[in-house]
């Protein structure tokens, strides 16, 4: 297939109008083929027109129609082959096995919703039989069933060009709740959005569902993002990316006439709680697993530990000196985008410089472009607290440890941080009391705690939980991976004595989707 | 008990020290004592104080304890006896046996609170249990519950001075998710709310909970409403009333560093759709009930029958005819406030005086202070497309008739709405087909659809949704009436890894609270 450099609008190539969108191939800064001319506010237009118009359909599809066709967006994107696999290495630096296991991710994710969608728990089925004898009145026939929101608007994330992008999670979910789909790509990675929006255009087609259910649109945050997130038929939004692009959707969602729900993952230090007894029994252990969490796919997860936190002593520096070593032997590697590794680099630098922190080792220099060396830094707890600037995220593999006096200090520290994706403590059985006198602390801070792992590695599953409060996420009331995503693009509607043959089919008598109803207080079994 | 006209906060009585609010009687404008100072800037601290020092003890409590709770709130309201129901009649010029009937109401919600609480459902436990021989890589333990938000502020409204008040349905979901309250008091029933509050303290000490758990605070929205919702503490807000008051809460809830979800219920108009057939075979009955529906109360309720759409001809000539004479029969009621009253009068007098409308009948002439005659306009399809204004809500009993050309009018003025608590469709038989192809529009602007019933007396059940689209509520992704309010106060939280003596009960191993989990992709039965 042949990349051609123009978005879908409903299944159709149209070129954009306005400023061409290059891929830079970021191991050598050498700009990829083809451009991609931005889109316009009509553009956004057309795609919403066409979602819209699709809107009704499509969300009263059948389970097993929309389930099947969130199955065969995964087998066209198994189709692509090799040519996905190496436009996506190209545009991204990423390795080629990293680009691989993340397709399986994208394809899996896409079944596991399928699965989801057959399942049909999510429409919440509850009926309240009538009671015409009751006194002093009496109830009405009442039925709730979810229903989606409208279309929604996905703005790909630069670091999962395939899991977190154009068919990626808050497409699968969007699509698995009935809602079509507008995909801002991500500016970094367009070819690759090409192939993968190409592959979920052909699934509309073979599956005989409208054209408007998906399209896919290049160009700046600013004209593209705003105007899709503005427009009165987009109902909600997902996206994955930086604070201040997340803040801008929040606001420009919040400034409409009918404000909708964004769903914005931003920022997260994800810390890691070292205890006094796992931290004595097995110091080295747990650096060599800090360091791999630390400098896996250089840094750029949203889940990367940048914080650790431990009280000092001879044990936390045997943990420093074999981090440090670590991060002195870990080889410099390929970012995303220059601007990211411009970014990485900035960061490191301020807290290089500040006041309040020690630089403690830095990784093997860069031997080409856009290379980023490891980086770790030590501070004190007291200065930790005092400084709001030491909380901000430097996305990359740049950590800071923060040395506690004691285990109240330990307790500030986490009182002090924001919200997160995740809380991790490393603990040994001796640990267990001090750990359960901070966890109302983390639960408060945190979407996922862990025990005894690394924060990085997002399992596509029931009961995952990406996300958390704010400033992590938007919205601390969903997840952003896991089947439990697909809750945030619905809302309750109930019908009131309607006859039955008036019923949507998930309520009707006979319940015809086999669903383990809510039925008069019970739940069927 | 004598009434003090001192806050409530964590239970101590405490006089606030800003201007004083003071209740009018509005069957006879006289004021009633006692005063109520309002509270400042520091009562709001005090009270958040309290409820963020009483919030992870209190979210931890059992699910029994928590029910129990609840259930003792009923049943010290309960033994407030006719204190309480004559202090509400005097604060609201509302019927004994209105008072009689939502007091009944607000101590049955607290019940089925209790009820969904121990059932555990809500707390949507899923759990996928460890591969560790998983290729490629092995899956972590990973488990999931929902955990409140944190404290709640909650806004009394002015119409339901018990079920939508201190201990009404946004106070009893929320402290069912485990979140202690602060109710900002309607200043229009403080009597009312300061025993309801006694009773809701007293239920706290009874249970051995701590005692943040529960504030009541007087004042003024700008003083004491801002303040609250601006207080870092405050992790969520539930709201009834105005339009204005709701969205001056999401913008101070917006422009905090930490944004928090506020549930605003505001305004709506209540379509309410004639078809022919049900017109033709009992226009006569129709009209009663709808006068019935839409004079009920004095009109005040959120979802009172605003807006009559039809088909023109002589059916539904007849049904003006009749509801015309129903109008002119209706006697004057006395509304909740003399402010309340003003609005109507005001809202009243604009439509009698808007060019495209034509004012039909009016009820029976006042005979007190406060008391407000029924109105019934009438406007053509193409005169209501044509201004935004014949949209708004009038708080009373009046409802305008929009009189289609034909089926495609009617669509068009169904698309034209905007979002509403309730859409009704009155049909028969051979009217099966024309509201079938209505349904998709009424399913995207309304929380609730009823077949031949009015939409006045919202059940609390499993089923209800007492919510819709913006700008009937700020967030229509949930409701505010029914069990499932429950959810709006939760978000989850994912444990990976965690050791089951160090897991929360509802997660652990043994299954204590014997939850039907999601688990391992199948539903436990």
């Amino acid at each position: 297939m042949t990349l051609t450099g123009k978005m879908l609008i409903g299944g159709e190539a149209i070129a954009g109008s306005r400023e061409t969108i290059r891929a830079i191939d970021p191991a050598t800064n050498k700009p990829l083929e083809p451009g991609y001319p931005g889109g316009s506010g009509e553009h956004v237009d057309q795609a919403c027109a066409l979602a819209w118009a699709a809107f009704d359909q499509y969300r009263e599809t059948s389970l097993a129609i929309r389930a099947e066709f969130l199955e065969t967006i995964a087998n066209e994107i198994e189709s692509l082959g090799d040519e996905l696999v190496e436009r996506a290495v190209a545009e991204t630096g990423l390795p080629r096995a990293r680009i691989q296991g993340e397709r399986g991710r994208t394809c899996g994710q896409l079944r596991t919703f399928a699965r989801t969608v057959r399942a049909g728990e999510w429409l919440d089925v509850r009926v309240d039989t009538a009671l015409p004898e009751r006194q002093p009145l009496p109830r009405a026939d009442l039925r709730q069933r979810q229903v989606p929101l409208g279309p929604v608007a996905v703005f790909g994330a630069s670091n999962f060009p395939l899991a977190f992008s154009v068919a990626g999670g808050d497409t699968a979910s969007a699509l698995a709740a009935g809602c079509p789909v507008i995909v801002k790509a991500h500016g970094a990675h367009p070819g690759t959005s090409e192939l993968v929006g190409g592959a979920v255009a052909r699934a509309v087609t073979k599956c005989g569902l409208p054209k408007g259910v998906f399209s896919l649109l290049f160009g700046s945050g600013r004209e593209v993002g705003i105007a899709l997130v503005s427009d009165p038929r987009i109902k909600a939004v997902g996206f994955t990316g930086s604070h201040s692009g997340g803040i801008a959707l929040c606001q420009a969602a919040q400034a409409r006439p009918e404000p909708i729900p964004v769903y914005a993952e931003m920022s997260s230090i994800n810390p890691v709680f070292l205890f006094p007894a796992a931290l004595q029994a097995r110091a080295e252990a747990l650096a060599q697993g800090f360091v791999a969490s630390l400098t896996q796919g250089a840094g750029q997860f949203c889940t990367n530990p940048g914080l650790v936190i431990a009280r000092q002593g001879a044990d936390l520096d045997r943990f420093l000196g074999v981090a440090a070593e670590h991060v002195r032997q870990s080889p410099a590697q390929t970012m995303l985008t220059p601007g990211i590794f411009d970014a990485y680099q900035a960061g490191v630098g301020s807290l290089a410089k500040h006041p309040l922190t020690q630089a403690v080792a830095a990784g093997l220099s860069a031997e080409g472009p856009n290379q980023c060396q490891a980086h770790l830094f030590v501070t004190q707890a007291r200065d930790f607290l005092s400084d709001q600037a030491l909380l901000t995220e430097i996305f990359g593999a740049a950590s800071l440890i923060v040395q506690c006096a004691d285990d109240e200090e330990v307790r500030q520290v986490a009182e002090h941080l924001e919200g997160q994706l995740t809380a991790t403590l490393q603990l040994d059985e001796p640990d267990l009391q001090n750990a359960r006198a901070l966890l109302p602390t983390l639960e408060r801070k945190a979407g996922r705690l862990l025990v005894n792992g690394w924060p990085t590695g997002v399992e596509v599953c029931d009961a995952m939980v990406h996300g958390g409060p704010f400033p992590a996420t938007s919205d601390a009331r969903s997840t952003s991976v896991g089947t439990a995503a697909i809750l945030r693009f619905l809302r309750p509607v109930c019908y009131q004595d309607f006859p039955d043959s008036l019923l949507p089919a998930a309520l009707q008598q006979s319940n015809p989707f086999h669903l383990r109803r809510l039925l008069d207080g019970q739940r069927e079994v």
